[in-house]
């Protein structure tokens, strides 16, 4: 089918307005947040209704198209990059919250909603969706990457607060998973395999979320140490002491430096700890805050200061949100990388090591290390002049090594970013043949045809 | 192939002492804690590695012999009885602590380990596994059946803290899924979909478990309404206030006047919650309860004790656990059926109440009401002078229409006790059709001739 035809086709199933082949509508669906290479589709489509998302999955299986889901674009391993083309399905017309059982804690919504703008209008019920991948993200690409970020080890990640789905599979059949329960038994976990499947077993088109109460009371703690392992033992201490932090960040000193220059929030400019808490009372916070200073004096903090107020602990959280942004701004025109591994927290500061060591011996890069430390998720952001064999050098120099020393310490090769494109290369390495061919054979059985965002996570067949 | 010569090639598998057909091992293999009928397997396998374990799956796919897994035998809806015969694989040869990683709150166990023994060994480290079922499951059937019990509410079902597993695939293949990472996302989550499948899928061989650290402070909550209508509107109260309870259960007159015949704990005789509350600080419990007392002094709750003691909290738990047992003996030598459903909390007392009504109306039989209630999660325990005829009536007067109210409120035929063989005739309506079949394709992709505990969750093909 030739694109013509295809937008035709698009277009009776839609509105005349709701398919284009318009370049710019191509150049706005050709590339994530990531640094993968820009792929165009061939037709951009907007669905209003789980029925037109079915009719043009039939219309593409039939036809053998390729559909990519597209939220908000702020995907980060080059999850809905269109790499073969076909059609990118733009679920941002789908943006409603169908309901909201403040009761229950729960809201039903479509995909194409903004996690920010979610929460805005959740915050009226003293309610929020927990998640926070720091990017305005759409809860169709949270969904589907299973995202987590900052606030992911006190609440956990997408996965384990999406209660139900309604989603679409590739020959256009509509189903519904799971159910407004807290808990479930009866079947397999449907719901649990497709959070997380990066669009490539079926098309989400509505999600029940599982929210959490506003926190009455909460304290932020900045720590800043000699050593990126000084502050790196200190996460291990604070969530060995059995604390419940609900967030535990480290930033290690260039990244400081890149924050006090553009935001003036005065750091020490050393390895930092952001450390935040939710609690019920206090109290509660008082005594957690003193333990954690008694972990981090142990650990020879240089300075330590707790009980950020919320003006202050907003403008922390909008600074650490904002780092891939500020590296952008400090670095025009560059190149960059971005990796992103985790491992069980007692090999953190291992990890943390060989990053730092990682860094250390690059030549003519600009080089930032921080995490989700927590979780034991690190992050690097490497800032290069742009080139290809830089590129490549540095994906061996950094992503490699790093992702081997995670494997080697038990961990995964992707934290929160998925597999996508970039890390495609470490699924055998991590996973063993075997139960990659699982996974491939969970592919076949969901889409047989390979259209649902070909060539992510298992490749696939099609030619580039 | 006849009994003589698969017990020859089991043997020959394993050893002379671990396969056997003697009339007291199948005896022992053939019934659950459910009020399910017994059905003997043809031979029962006890295996020692999971090289074993493979090799006897690939023995019985060629040869087309169904394999059931057996652990404790405590699963409560059937999903361990070996309903078409074959193979009963006990896993309880199987027991060990491969490694445990106390700093990461990790344990790897192999899944013939009883819970309760695991926990007293963990409980050295100050780690402790939290889903909690009751009975002295096997870590194996836990996982397997997705357990939970009284501490979900706050540490979530078996599903919620497995991180890794090993599994043997029908077809003898040996596989890994997941890591030790608590963050990952890289592919498709193979360990929750296995976790839950009630042996349909694939031989559990090793667990990677997520613990817990032993609270330092706990306290519990003893609380008496006059009619069960208010209990659930407390549960409500407690659970929509924001407060984070580490168990919450219902116990309606009945129950509670069984247990004080039994256990003279001299409860008040009307409904009853008991809740825990697991706290970092004593200040924090003291808030917690203060929030408790008022939510159930403004729904005139007969009678409130708080603060009880250790001793006390135990015998209150001890006799919760037992509750199944005393019914039994209460009632010697009658039928039982027990129940399973669960819903939004939000919808707790309109189940509760179908619940009283439903007990009301019965005749000639004893029905107890209870649950954890913080999961929005009721059972029933009917006892009856057994026969066939009033089992079927129990069945549709009671369970028919527990679940068809559940479902009608949002929720799920099935809350903690699975599928298994008593809940097959409601997945249909509980999930619809296209769902139905994708999880037989699920099913016929892993084990294509249906050779894992066949006649489970989706009946299958075999005929009884």
């Amino acid at each position: 089918m030739n694109r013509e035809a295809l937008i035709a086709e698009l277009q009776a199933l839609t509105s005349a307005q709701r398919a284009s082949a318009a370049p710019a509508h191509l150049d706005q669906h050709s590339q994530d947040q990531s640094s993968h290479a820009a792929h165009q589709p061939d037709a951009v489509v907007w669905p209003e209704t789980t029925a037109e998302v079915s009719s043009i999955a039939a219309l593409a299986n039939r036809q053998r198209i390729g559909i990519t889901a597209w939220g908000a674009g702020s995907s980060l391993e080059g999850n809905s990059i269109p790499v073969h083309g076909g059609i990118v399905m733009d679920f941002t017309h789908m943006n409603r919250v169908l309901a909201l059982h403040a009761a229950d804690f729960q809201v039903v919504v479509q995909p194409g909603i903004f996690y920010k703008d979610m929460n805005k209008a959740l915050a009226k019920s003293g309610l929020f969706f927990a998640p926070d991948p720091g990017a305005n993200a759409s809860i169709g690409g949270m969904v589907a990457n299973n995202a987590a970020g900052t606030r992911t080890v006190k609440y956990g990640a997408t996965r384990d607060n999406v209660l139900a789905l309604e989603v679409v599979l590739a020959d256009g059949q509509i189903l519904r998973t799971g159910c407004r329960s807290t808990k479930q038994s009866a079947g397999y976990d449907l719901t649990r395999l497709l959070v997380g499947s990066e669009g490539t077993l079926a098309l989400v088109t509505e999600a029940t979320l599982r929210l959490a109460p506003l926190p009455e009371h909460f304290s932020a703690v900045v720590a800043a140490f000699p050593t990126t392992n000084e502050a790196a033992q200190a996460v291990f201490g604070i969530m060995g002491s059995g604390l419940n932090p609900a967030a535990l960040e480290l930033l290690d000193t260039a990244t400081v430096t890149a924050i006090n220059n553009a935001d003036a929030l005065g750091l020490h400019p050393s390895p930092t700890l952001f450390v935040e808490f939710h609690a019920a009372s206090e109290a509660t916070l008082a005594a957690e805050l003193g333990m954690v200073e008694e972990i981090c004096r142990e650990l020879q903090c240089s300075s330590f200061q707790s009980g950020v107020g919320r003006a202050a602990r907003d403008r922390l959280w909008a600074a650490r949100h904002g780092l891939g942004e500020l590296f952008k701004r400090i670095h025009p025109g560059q190149g960059y990388l971005i990796t992103d591994v985790a491992v069980p927290i007692s090999q953190y500061a291992a990890l943390v090591a060989e990053g730092t060591a990682i860094l250390a011996q690059l030549e003519g890069v600009s080089g930032y290390l921080f995490g989700h430390a927590g979780d034991g998720n690190l992050h690097s952001h490497i800032c290069f002049a742009d080139d290809a064999a830089d590129r490549a050098q540095l994906e061996r120099m950094v992503n490699d090594r790093l992702v081997e020393k995670a494997l080697a310490l038990g961990g995964t090769c992707t934290g929160e970013h998925g597999v996508g494109i970039g890390k495609q290369k470490y699924m055998l390495r991590e996973h063993g043949a075997p139960t990659l061919d699982l996974m491939r054979r969970i592919k076949t059985l969901f889409d047989s045809n390979d259209i649902l965002n070909p060539g992510k996570i298992l490749g696939g067949d099609r030619a580039a």
